[in-house]
C-alpha cells in the first residue's frame, strides 16, 4: 500500500465550527481537511478563505455540489463552484441528486445530470475547480443520487478532459461493486479524491446516519486503498463519517480515533 | 407489456399457513403460489406437495436454497432441491450469502458462492430442478449476499446450461442497476423468475422489511416488466414483500390490495 496522508472530513466533527476543525487537525497533527459549505458559510467565504490559507492545512475537497435533478440546481452549483475557487480552488465533490418528487423515471433523471454537469463543466474549468462526481451506494437511487456505480460516474467524467471531471471515490458507497477493481484502474488520474468510512451491519434507522469508524465494519480498506493507489492515486485520505453515535462524541476523541483506526488500518508509517 | 400472470408468493402473507395461502389464492383468483420452505415443513412435504397437487395452483419456485458462505451448505442445499423435486419440480431460488462471521474478503467469499453453486447443480440437474440465483441489493453484500448485480448472477449462471442455472430477477433488489437493459437482455432464457415489490423511501429501521405494494414507491414496474418480457420471459409475476405492516394486515386484504395493485400497474387485461 502507498503512503497515502490521512485528511478530516468536517462530516466526521459535524457540530465543530470551521476555527474548531482547523484547530482539531494541527493539535492531531492532521495535514488536510475535506470542507463543507454550511460552516464556510458561517464565517464568510472571505474569512474561511484566509483561516485556511493560514492554517497550513491542505484544504482536500469542498463538500458539495450537484442535485442536478432538483429545481434551481445551476445556480447554486455555481455559487458552489466560485467558493470552491476561493478555498484552494479545490475539488468540488458533487452529489448528483435522486429522482424528482413524484417520478419514477430512473433514465429521466439520469440524463438531467448528464446535462446538468455538462452545463457546469466550462464554469468550473474557467475557475480551476476540479469536479469529483460521487457515485452514491445504490440504496440511495430514489432520494439522493441516480449516480450509483464508478462504472456511472466514469462514463459522467470521460466526456470531458481528464483534468477537468473525475471522481470521488467513498468506500461506503462502492466497497460491495463487483467490478471495483476494474472501475479503479479505468479511473486511473480521473480519481479526484478518496473518502473512507465504514459499513456497519446492522444498519441503524437512518440509513443516512449508519456509517463507521475504520474497522468497525465490514470493508477491507487496505484491499481497497490498494486498488486505489494502483490506479495512481497518491492523494488524501479523508475519512468521512455520518453517524449520529459519532457526532455524539467530543470532537478531539473522535479525532483521535480517527487518527488511530487510519494508522491501524490504512498507514504503512 | 406483455401478459404475465399474477402469482402470490408466500413471504407476501408471512402468517398465513400453506392451507390458507392456497384457499387465499383460489378465492382471489390468483393462480400461482410462491412457497417458502418453513410453510412448507410445517405440513411435512408430502402432504405440502398432495395440497399443492390438488390446488390447481402453479408452484412458480421454492423459496430458498443458497446461503454458500456459511456452515453447511451443502447438505441443507441438497434437502432444498429434494424438497423443489417433490413440488414441481419447480425453480428453486438461491440467496448466495453474506460474508462469512469476522471476514472481511468479499473476493474469497464470491469464490465459495461459485464452488458451492458449482457442487449444487449436478444434483438438482438429475432431479429435474432448476437452479435460480438471485442477486440482493448491494446494501445486503456484508450479512445476506455477496452476489449484487445482475450481471455477477448471470457470470455465475453462465457456467451451467440455459436450462439447468438461472436467474431471480427482483424489482426491488434489480430495478437502480444502470446496466439493467442489458443485463436482462443478456439473461433471455434464464429468467427463471421474477418478482416484484416496491422501493419505499425512506427506508424503514429494519432495511429487509422496508419493502412496499405495487405503487407505494419509487419503481416503474412497467418499465422493467417490459425489459423481462423482452428478454422473452413469459412466466408469473410473484409478488412478495417483506413488511412488517404489510404482515399486521389481515392476508386476505393483502391479497386484494396485490389483485389491485397488479392490475393498476402491471396488467394489460
Amino acid at each position: 500500500m502507498s503512503d497515502l496522508t490521512l485528511a478530516l472530513n468536517q462530516a466526521t466533527t459535524k457540530r465543530w465550527t470551521l476555527a474548531e476543525a482547523i484547530a482539531g487537525c494541527r493539535a492531531a497533527g492532521i495535514e488536510g481537511l475535506g470542507v463543507w459549505r454550511e460552516p464556510v458559510a458561517d464565517v464568510g467565504l472571505a474569512t474561511a478563505a484566509a483561516m485556511l490559507a493560514d492554517s497550513g492545512l491542505t484544504v482536500t475537497s469542498l463538500c458539495r455540489g450537484g442535485f442536478f435533478t432538483g429545481p434551481d440546481a445551476a445556480a447554486e452549483n455555481w455559487r458552489a463552484v466560485d467558493e470552491a475557487a476561493a478555498l484552494g480552488p479545490t475539488t468540488l465533490v458533487l452529489v448528483c441528486g435522486g429522482l424528482p418528487a413524484g417520478s419514477r423515471d430512473l433514465s429521466a433523471a439520469r440524463q438531467a445530470v448528464a446535462d446538468g454537469l455538462a452545463a457546469l463543466v466550462p464554469y468550473a474549468a474557467d475557475r480551476g475547480v476540479r469536479l469529483a462526481v460521487e457515485p452514491l451506494h445504490p440504496m440511495f437511487a430514489a432520494d439522493r443520487s441516480v449516480v450509483n456505480t464508478l462504472a456511472q460516474a466514469l462514463d459522467l467524467a470521460e466526456r470531458f478532459p481528464a483534468n477537468q471531471v473525475g471522481v470521488c471515490v467513498d468506500t461506503y458507497h462502492v466497497w460491495w461493486d463487483p467490478d471495483l477493481a476494474g472501475q479503479l484502474r479505468r479511473a486511473g488520474s480521473r480519481v479526484f479524491a478518496y473518502q473512507v468510512c465504514d459499513w456497519v451491519v446492522p444498519l441503524p434507522a437512518d440509513m443516512l446516519l449508519g456509517r463507521g469508524h475504520l474497522g468497525d465494519g465490514a470493508i477491507d480498506f487496505r484491499h481497497v486503498t490498494e486498488l486505489v493507489t494502483a490506479a495512481g492515486y497518491t492523494g488524501f485520505v479523508e475519512v468521512e463519517i455520518f453517524s449520529a453515535e459519532v457526532w455524539d462524541t467530543p470532537g478531539d476523541r473522535t479525532v483521535a480515533t480517527v487518527a488511530d483506526r487510519f494508522r491501524r488500518h490504512l498507514s504503512q508509517r
